[in-house]
């Protein structure tokens, strides 16, 4: 056996509960790609109830950026229709907390830190259209290059609602011009995930004016025979959230997300 | 009234069927597009027995360019699942008749030339889907300049069916990307008449190295924030047959369709 090959593997687990599980035991302290395929997992984000409802009405005007696979009642922990046990206190390995705006926190557990009046939000993530397109047999070259997937800012405004606005973010993933197709095809049945893509082919009609500078995350090449295809991110509710400098805000540190009980195939809508 | 602007708007029927009655009794002698909307029009290819088997097989090879909506018994000229009353002798008002691959007449009736090993088959039309397209608000540029879809062949080979074989031939819609992702689902809902797009964005890798070049029907322009987008043309069974030269063979006249009973929207699979 090689350690060092295998190290580079993730732990995987036989289901989302059994991922939560070793999370909560942190038994389990790296990122989640990858560890429990076919499960879904979400982006984190909490408020104080007395900005939950805009944030909320913000997603009903930003559904692609922003697909809400489920709320909590203010101050309870508990997510049932994700995971019948499910507690957001100590399901996830890292933490992140904010006040005014600026990151104070990285914590493994919100038990020190949790109040009454917070609403937990899981917004949908491209692992479950990226798992449907792999399986489809299409490449996706940041996977293959052990990278994240590039992002960036747009001049694709978002929805306003209250003090949530701000410019959609995108993922951008090269592909051939037929196998573009077949991923309009495959992430057009996961509307809860991003759904399909917002544009193809000319960045610089949304804004970007260099593939090569990415806001997040890392570049990756696009050939010659190839098109820039790009689908709506959910860092684009973590942006707007951090220019609305809530007093109080918790999110998921990026990379460790929620793993829940919900199957990637459930979300498929056709 | 204006007679001049009123003659240049096809006379509309309120169904399939009365607009192919009216076809029957030289009534309606133009060209068949926009005469019944909402009713599925269709190409129309008669071949002897002895190539049907051939000839269908290579449908059934090449789906995309080549949707069967219907075929006939040998020699019966009735396609019942098209229209009870259907009599594809009459029910055309420009047949082409060709021997050896060589055009030989243009005829309004075809009980003069028919035999009874005749075959007939009906492929799906891209009429059907640009009114799915049309009605989703889609700009149709070749519509609006009441010119002709332009065709290109490509380097695309269909799949070998005895005779019958030769290049895909494609039609092109310039489209904004966010439409063209919108046109990709739209027509991904009805296979049975050219389905999703088989390219979009970088003609050259399909081997159409000029878009103001086409191989048939009119150029039309493509805006700097527009994508060509292709779709398998019914162009490529005429451009097939025409290559294997039957010893007999029948056509519609470009423009002049089979109109059916068909509804569009019965074509749309989700």
């Amino acid at each position: 056996m090689n350690a060092g090959i295998q190290s580079m593997q993730p732990r995987v687990y036989a289901s989302g509960r059994e991922a939560r599980l070793a999370i909560r035991r942190r038994e389990h302290e790296s990122p989640t790609a990858g560890i429990a395929p076919g499960f879904v997992q979400g982006n984190l984000a909490i408020l104080p109830a007395s900005m939950a409802h805009d944030f909320l009405r913000f997603c009903q005007l930003n559904p692609k950026p922003c697909p809400v696979l489920a709320t909590s009642a203010p101050g309870d922990p508990r997510l049932r229709s994700l995971g019948a046990d499910l507690d957001i206190r100590s399901d996830i390995s890292r933490y992140r907390v904010w006040r005014h705006g600026e990151l104070v926190a990285e914590v493994s557990d919100l038990h020190q830190v949790w109040r009454d009046d917070l609403v937990s939000f899981v917004l949908g993530c491209s692992f479950s259209f990226e798992e449907a397109l792999v399986e489809a047999g299409l490449p996706m070259r940041h996977i293959d290059c052990g990278s994240n997937v590039p992002m960036y800012r747009t001049s694709i405004a978002t929805q306003r609602a209250g003090p949530f606005h701000g410019p959609m973010v995108v993922s951008m993933r090269p592909l051939r011009p037929a196998d573009a197709i077949r991923a309009v095809q495959i992430t057009s049945r996961f509307p809860s995930v991003h759904g399909a893509p917002v544009h193809l082919g000319l960045p610089g009609m949304i804004g970007i004016q260099d593939l090569a500078q990415p806001d997040y995350g890392d570049v990756v090449e696009v050939r010659a025979e190839e098109l820039p295809v790009f689908w709506a991110c959910g860092v684009t509710p973590q942006a707007v959230i951090a220019a609305a400098k809530p007093e109080f805000c918790i999110t998921h540190a990026p990379g460790y997300m929620l793993v829940t009980d919900l199957r990637n195939s459930s979300l498929a809508i056709f």
